[in-house]
């Protein structure tokens, strides 16, 4: 194809592609919650690399987007997945039981986490900060909403450090080895460890391509996702503004800050809207771009 | 859990839930192009399942949902996947080739093809109908526009049988038992089918839970789908509108008809728009739908 | 294919396959550990379905093998997966969360499971019988081995059941509405329960293909996998073999019970052999199989 | 975690592993068939990668495999296969489209195929060598068995070689764009490439963790495999070893050479065997190995 061999002259020798933001943040850990972190270990592929696979499956007809950037955002904003798939990326995570229990529900993933059967863990465990302790709320069933006084905000922190305090000392008395007349354990730490606190921290990898990690971002860094998650969420953001700037800004555009209208909905819509004579300013959209929005409410 | 010990009361015999639309259906060849068919071979699952898996979940929390139908568009509308997850479709399809490497692109599904190496192909392969032969659209890099005269077409489908007729000679030529003194052959079939056209006939068993078979219809019943292939999705829309009906209403409603608007779309929208005091009528929607229409749009 | 119409005839109208020794046991709760429990709520297919779609895929490549059984094995030893993917089992599973973090590594499969964010989890967690706690293992580091007195395991229960019930307590202090004057509470129950022991129970609706479902049995009913789990994967055997008899014994007796011999084993093997003249009893093998072990240890 | 940490010490900056010897040949064509190639795009990790990954699992409990080569064939005849996953490959393929429909079965991977809807192809398919053409295999309903003499395989070749260019031919009367008073043409690409035989090229890139790369190999580098995938998966085969030599070497011995032996298997050889007193060599194995070889013997 000559796409391809435009993209790869045969003569010239490859390097695979490097993305100096990245390599400076490799390794580095961003603090997350009290005890836990992200770090990027390693990453494959740019966004020279989408557009080059994007450039692969649609040959010329990819020559009309008269950029780079303008085909990453037709891309983005027309759910061609396949060639953000072709990029990787591998983080080493330390987060709360609870938070990885939400986290592993995406499947389209590898990972290495720590075995508490193997190893002991030590005692780290996820108390919220004052200011992020909030009663249940009573409009959303699964959210919280509100605040508490200092007050009560330390009650709260108090009873779950003490809680989850006692787990550990618990879970430390029965696996640790003893010595003396009374050393009768360690019991197993297969055993031992359930009675640990869901707060307890876990660590992973987790290596996920650049379409699923934006579906992970989708779900997670949304207000609807619960706090604690999404911290981690919005920190993979910025490694993914680091990593591809103009697939971000497309990601945020077309699929975070976007929104969907139900078939009622557009009715509704075109029931409101009398198309304009003189429409304001276009919103730094193109051509093709304000095309596609007046397709969506039917004008010509 | 109160939810699930409310739907299945431990005393009462459970029994697999059927459709009888479905069992009505079942087995039945509906025809596809002009050598193609598709049938239903077996499902597993109703609505009722959605709506229990999903009651499973969310707990008391569904229960603010006021009826089932309620449930089922909230959670198609939210993007609450899982649920339809529960619910499990096998197809029988002939089709042809050029079609199945689209499909088989959907890569959550299980599949068992005939085997070209195992069994001779019958001398089976598509030709376009008079009506679906159009030249390439001059727009539209990927799709074809417009039509040919009677006499043209007649030429078109001409070359076309012939070229797979011809193709099919040598295949039978080469991999049939032939007696006599020349008899060299057979090739081997593996080796045989590569002159074989790729609008030759493939049968396959295909099986799909219904939360990823509607991912393959939005893509592949949308108009920028190829006609041959959207001629058996919009057929299987037809089959999930018989096996869940309230299911696929939704579907029609916050998906195949529905459309994203960007962040800029979004801005450019409030900009047209102004709340109107007394807007027009509200499309059928509920109260909360209609809250989550003004959610979008910034209204209070 | 002729396989395909001679396993569907046009005419005769077609039901779902149905299998009397699971319709028996469809929704009975079969109790797991302390709390647990696995009952079947759904399942598609039987050995028929299987043996169907491989005729499919091998159309009369699969006359050779003289009977169902004889091609399930067949299938089963020589690994062809996709066959077995054509059936599918819904399990509704009570189990603890330690359990439920070992099990949902196995990612192909449906899941909807209790969410703690929207429901209050009741008092249930799991302590360990006695004769079930045991020491670490000094030769494995994943593993248990030995035992307790009864004193001691006494102890040991007490330690568990205290610190879960206290554990409990927070939550529940933290999360249930109280009414008087120090009605502070409730805090959001997506962040009272962690707190909540990894010993807590949780339930989920499991879905998967027979295929895959093999697999998670072949690693959760391993001696290797913990305790804790192979007891709900024996089960799942048990359910396995109602459900497909032949299957579940090739199962046994290809993958199960069977064992991997290295390259260099295999050498060692030679080494000790010599083929023998008169050979012990073929244990039941058909000639055919018979001929694949002598295939295995290069004799001719 | 102690393993974690000192393997990446906090303050020392990461680099990403890089294998010299991929980087030697990243984006040469090897060729493959007559008109196809293989080239590596990418890759992400080395054998580092996977001991990293695999310490971080099992923490102090791979302490006791003394080396990093013990661990890498501890995993692989394990069947550990996670950290397998941590490292990921992209190949650049050009193959006929018959073993691309054999290639694509596996689904764990990510692929962008060149399309035909989009892009004319050009006049490239596969003709097989003259000795590479077979008769039909009379005890291998998929293989093939035999040779031809050299002027009945011209004889087949120049079947195949017309056939194939009849095809192009009136694929590119269809669709190449004409002049003059007769240029009712072109027809769109979507349909005139149905006449294309399978034969045809294809291209693509096709992304791949090492896991799953290795479960590719294992099934289409066997002898059982078409010859003409089989190609690929060699050359695959070399390129595994280039970048990984330890894993290739394991993966050889643990699997591709590797027999599986059922229980009717594992009871005759007890049958035939006695525990020898003074045994062969123990063919280059570890102390464990050979225990573990003993083990599945039923010798103490």
């Amino acid at each position: 194809m000559n796409e391809i061999d435009r993209a790869y002259p045969e003569g010239k020798p490859l390097t695979r592609p490097a993305v100096p933001a990245m390599d400076q943040i490799l390794g580095r850990k961003f603090p997350m919650l009290d005890h836990g972190f992200i770090r990027v270990i390693d990453y494959m592929g740019d966004e020279g690399a989408i557009v080059q696979a994007a450039r692969v499956s649609y040959g010329q007809g990819t020559e009309a987007k008269s950029s780079d950037r303008g085909l990453l955002r037709y891309l983005m904003s027309h759910h061609h997945s396949t060639p953000f798939e072709m990029c990787e990326i591998k983080l080493h995570v330390k987060l709360p039981i609870f938070v990885a229990r939400q986290w592993i529900r995406h499947r389209t993933a590898n990972v290495n986490e720590v075995s508490a059967r193997y190893s002991v863990l030590s005692r780290e465990f996820y108390t919220p900060a004052a200011e992020d302790l909030a009663p249940q709320s009573l409009t959303n069933k699964q959210g919280r909403a509100g605040g508490y006084s200092p007050e009560m905000a330390a009650v709260l922190q108090g009873l779950i450090t003490d809680a989850c305090n006692s787990s550990f000392n618990v879970y430390d008395a029965m696996t640790k080895e003893v010595d003396g007349p009374h050393a009768i354990y360690p019991l197993s730490r297969e055993l031992g460890r359930i009675v640990l606190p869901l707060a307890a921290y876990t660590e992973w990898y987790w290596k996920i391509d650049a379409h699923n990690l934006m579906n992970f971002l989708r779900l997670r860094a949304d207000p609807h996702a619960q706090w604690e998650i999404r911290v981690y969420a919005e920190k993979i953001c910025q490694i993914l503004q680091d990593w591809m700037p103009t697939v971000y800004e497309a990601f945020c555009d077309y699929v975070l800050n976007a929104k969907s209208f139900s078939a009622m909905e557009l009715g509704l819509l075109s029931a409101y809207l009398a198309k304009p004579v003189n429409g304001p300013e276009h919103a730094g959209m193109t051509a093709r771009e304000l095309q596609a929005f007046k397709d969506k409410l039917g004008w010509a």
